[in-house]
């Protein structure tokens, strides 16, 4: 393996910074370059801080990087959804029958300035910042830059170039653009937008509604949701459609409107939001989107990871744990093909596909679980049920949401056939009353692991059919 | 209705030409401009004739403009597949039952020719050839043109603007690129590509093999299919993978290899193609695939249609039927909402879209048909069944290709859903010996009809489960 092989990494981002550090620890010459300023030392977010939720997928790539307790530091347990209801009660529905098993919130910025630092620390990696990638020439292996403050165009040229800029990424936009080779892509947006909003600190930092859970406003149509920070304040976002419903982006105009629209919805969160008005009006209404592609790699000199390959709807906290997940997946082939950049690429971009498709379907099933069923009496049940089972049973059952976000050694698309069949089981067996609470457990776990069983050969079986008969 | 208005369509193929006239019948001031020399005074295929496959909502379209007696004209009728063996034997397999339903072979160039003629001939219709739309301002209505002899930039302004400009639309990037409103977007390429080559008329434009179908050598993992030209030659086409199986488009890199795969695959056809190696290298490899997006239109300023609002795979023969339809579908639409060109454009993206994502699957389905299933004996046994069917009951039963075909009045989604169910509940009788050809064909009519009505039930009832489910 040539060590002293030149690779230039397009977006210091989350993944572009952990590609970097890994990359860096293997020995790799990097150059890492940012289009916007050091966000360790302007603050690019505008005075919000927007927040994520890290779990064992993400946690498993800053393990890989021995940076797990640095990370620790800045993450703020969630145990479990708060649901708030229309009149303000609230009740606790944790994620995980086990203990351990938890979601972590931990602030973009935070983050990617630790995994920065910790890159730039190693001295065969250089950070360059305000240069904005025009377009890769990757049959070429070079990129070429327009700098912010003094228009300047430069060219980079490396061994290879990684594109982890994001879902406007100008490699992937290069592949779309130059016609070279057969490039499929989407971009499907839905027809929700989403405000970030905010809940300020109570004096001396403290929280104004509980710490440590993620909290949901439910409501059919739309929903609220609210993530802890550091300092005491949380960042709330609201979901909400373009233009259906009696309320909706489109028709709330007015402060009037809006302060009718949350006395309504959400008249709990209107008490812990004095500036909402000035939050609404001054925040803009950003779109969800998802795009997909294939094939991610051109020949063994470019490869597009993160959200430039697979930017997915956030509804499932697994946006950056999935652009994580990336570096310790390709990890392991840099490890298995020494130097083979092409056969590295190649592997990478056949068989981590279909965990990137799963989590981008999954996102979208979470947000109709989130904004309907979480406060659905059926779901309620199933929730409680597969909680006692995670509890009895701790090394026998794990919930759809567990598999997708504690099980970081099943891939996502694993994940979601076995979990979409649990759901479809259970949700059946309640609705008919084969099943209850009140039952014995160890029965109740043997049903659902049979009509899951039968859900899922049932589905192996369609699609064959289905391929047959065409 | 403001007749005075100043309609502007990028693309004269065939779409952009029907609705030229069809506008201009209408008494709309029409701009039809084309970035190709004029194809009815410059030979632009190269010599090749590349023919299409025109059936019933195609010739719906051309009732509309009143031009049926002149289409016939041009036309070939194929009355059904002519399959080929790889030991040279041949069967006919009829698309119909019905003696009036077949397909016809059409020249791409004549039949343009023609509705360039009669759209030119109206005077308030004009046609410009040599300028390529770089740009399409369709906020301020507004399109750019660069002239291919003196690279002088044009820009014309219009009440209205439609993009027919086929899978590369101009229109379709602007909406891409300027990003002023969230437009969903898919391009997905086949594996397979394609090559025209051709069979020669014998002496005195005679056909060298039977005139009246369209002949299938059907091979499971590639195919090659001929029609027919009035000149008494046959387009051939080669539709091969790229890099997959014993024989693809990358291994047939010389003369030797590309007689020896049709030595081995289609002998009958090598006979009658003493130019196959000049064809095979002098022509190029093209590649086949869907394009989806939406929405088509931009307020009341600009609409996609045809090819560059729904490109498809070639392989059901509806590509340019389709685009037809939308040209009859539109009509209909600025008949009902007279000169409401926001009502009429927002209508027809939203209703339409179902009907070509439909055409678009269906496509994808019909080459598996094609290249596997046409030379599968239970394929066979059906198509016979379905035969017999039409003909005994011609009013009471039709296939999933006639409902496609020859039902141009209903939708294509009605079809596939219909079709597909039908496919699937004969194959599996058939599979099962519940039915078989020497039964009284009115009792398997009515067990079809049940079990056809029991799947499309079972599907609804899945969807439902589903959406309540997740």
């Amino acid at each position: 393996m040539n060590k002293q092989q030149n690779i230039l990494i397009i977006g210091a981002g989350l993944c572009g910074a952990l590609l970097a550090l890994r990359l860096g620890q293997r020995g790799y010459n990097i150059t890492l370059i940012e289009m916007r300023p050091d966000l360790r030392k302007v603050d690019i977010s505008e005075g919000r801080s927007i927040n994520l939720a890290i779990s064992d997928r993400g946690i498993k790539a800053m393990k890989l990087v021995g940076i797990q307790n640095k990370v620790k530091s800045l993450c703020i347990p969630m145990l479990g959804r708060m649901i708030h209801d229309t009149d303000g009660n609230t009740f606790l529905s944790k994620y995980s029958g086990r203990d351990h098993e938890y979601i972590s919130s931990v602030s973009r910025q935070d983050l990617t300035a630790l995994l920065m630092n910790e890159a730039e620390a190693l001295e065969n990696v250089t950070l360059i910042f305000n240069k904005k990638c025009k377009h890769v020439d990757f049959e070429n292996k070079q990129a070429t830059f327009i700098d912010y403050a003094t228009k300047a165009v430069s060219t980079i040229q490396a061994d290879v170039i990684f594109g982890t800029d994001g879902a406007g990424s100008s490699l992937r936009k290069s592949y779309y653009s130059e016609r070279k080779f057969l490039f499929n892509f989407s971009q499907n947006f839905l027809k929700y937008g989403y405000k970030e909003l905010s809940i300020l600190p109570a004096e001396n930092n403290a929280y104004k509604t509980e710490k440590n859970a993620l909290h949901i406003w439910p409501r059919g149509d739309f929903m609220l949701i609210a993530l802890p920070n550091l300092d005491g304040s949380f960042t709330v976002t609201l979901f909400l459609s373009y233009d259906q419903g009696s309320f909706n982006f489109s028709n709330l105009t007015t402060p009037e409107m809006v302060t009718r629209f949350f006395e309504k919805e959400f008249p709990d969160a209107l008490k812990l939001m004095p500036h909402l008005i000035d939050d609404f009006f001054n925040n803009p209404t950003s779109p969800l989107g998802t795009i997909k592609c294939s094939p991610w790699h051109y020949q063994d000199h470019t490869l597009l990871m993160g959200d430039a390959a697979h930017a997915i709807a956030p509804f499932y906290g697994q946006g950056m744990n999935a652009s994580f997940e990336d570096v310790v997946v390709l990890d392991a082939l840099i490890e298995n093909h020494k130097g083979n950049w092409e056969t590295i690429f190649k592997t990478f971009s056949k068989t981590r596909k279909k965990d990137t498709d799963a989590i981008a379907d999954l996102a979208i099933d979470n947000f109709l679980e989130m904004k309907e069923h979480v406060s659905d009496p059926i779901f309620q049940e199933k929730r409680k049920l597969e909680i006692a089972l995670e509890k009895e049973f701790p090394n026998k059952y794990a919930s759809k949401y567990a598999l997708v976000t504690f099980n970081e050694n099943i891939g996502y698309h694993e994940a979601m056939t076995q979990g979409r069949a649990q759901d479809k089981a259970i949700l059946n067996l309640l609705k008919h009353k084969y099943i209850s609470f009140d039952d014995d457990l160890k029965s109740v776990l043997k049903i659902i692991k049979q009509d899951t069983k039968k859900i899922i050969d049932k589905d192996n079986l369609l699609k064959n059919i289905e391929e047959e008969s065409i």
